[in-house]
């Protein structure tokens, strides 16, 4: 019998303009497993807002699949985020990228009025619901500072982001490299990673931060 | 003035089955890091072999280009191949993937039979002219056995992909998690990584394993 915790990562894409954020996705499930807990990936079965070409930054004429490119973070190991049932697991992580902004929901777009895709949305209360940690990194503290409204999060020190973040209820925190913002009360983690310029070493800091943070919160 | 040691690396895509393999091309970015050294990122400005759905293992009806897909790895910061110089790097080090026995070489339809992409090619004989190491993961063994002929590699266990590079004039060593062989007359070090079934920190293991490696050998 395994008595190993099981996370839930959530991916949104493949890179970093139009989706999951490669190296938080990849540090994240190397953080759950070097700290002796399991990992099992998902991600919404929706098409991507847009794809962009990562070297002109140009939008790219054509269409891809959020589930279906996260895949490739994921080797092929991956469901679709409507199974998602926070009974099974003890935790759930979100990696950052622009996808979280853009295909989790319309925060790239609309800043505070934004919407949150639904199948995130349930996963998040759910999550909350059954009195479980929730990890959010780099632009992904977006997701609970409006599906909870009154978050205490950090998005880094960019002070545009960290105005809208505010606006939609959350109190914010300025943080720096690797540092771990915890609310207690929602047993929400935060930590900033790409949001600030980091370094990739820097990455996997802040990825093993924020796991240890929400591996201490699970009962 | 910067003393660091600098490392190229090339990459062939973004997603295992028909790309760089994500996990070790990042674990390889991360251990250079870690180890004081810096790396820049190259990869073929050529048309994918093709693309595969990483769910379901199938091809998908779209053209993608091996650079404009490996910039998601390296958020953005990555230059063509053909403008390679080995004169500019202490060395070279290609992580795996499908992408190297698909798009910088011919290996995965043609074996032992197989060509490698001219641009890869010069890279690797600037590289060793210049008496500067190289390393090769997973798969990337493969180009170094076309190459030099007579390498000494590791491709992990798989008989018939031992057979196949035996063929081409390469000695293959068996080797088992992390373990790196090394060519010293060549200066060439390789390493399994998901050539086995392995977990995403046995991958960070072998990628730091073969960077150190590649660092001895430099001058």
């Amino acid at each position: 019998m395994s008595e190993k915790k099981k996370i839930a990562v959530v991916l949104s894409g493949c890179g970093v303009y139009d989706g999951a954020e490669i190296h938080e996705s990849v540090f994240t499930l190397w953080a759950i497993e070097k700290a002796g807990a399991e990992y099992e990936i998902y991600a919404p079965d929706i098409e991507q807002y847009h794809v962009i070409n990562h070297i002109t930054g140009d939008e790219m004429a054509e269409k891809r699949n959020v589930l279906v490119e996260s895949a490739r973070i994921a080797r092929g190991n991956i469901k679709p985020l409507s199974g998602y049932n926070a009974a099974n697991y003890d935790a759930l992580i979100f990696p950052g990228g622009f996808g979280a902004a853009k295909n989790l929901s319309t925060f790239g777009f609309e800043g505070s009025d934004c919407s949150v895709n639904p199948d995130v949305e349930k996963a998040l209360l759910d999550t909350h619901q059954a009195k479980k940690p929730i990890g959010v990194i780099c632009i992904s503290p977006v997701l609970v500072a409006k599906v909870f409204k009154n978050a205490k999060i950090t998005i880094g020190s960019d002070q545009g982001t960290a105005n809208a973040v505010q606006s939609m209820g959350a109190t914010h925190v300025n943080t720096s490299h690797g540092e771990v913002i915890v609310d207690e009360s929602l047993k929400i983690a935060s930590t900033p990673c790409y949001m600030l310029d980091a370094k990739i070493t820097q990455i996997a800091d802040g990825a093993e931060n924020i796991v240890n943070a929400v591996l201490e919160m699970t009962s």
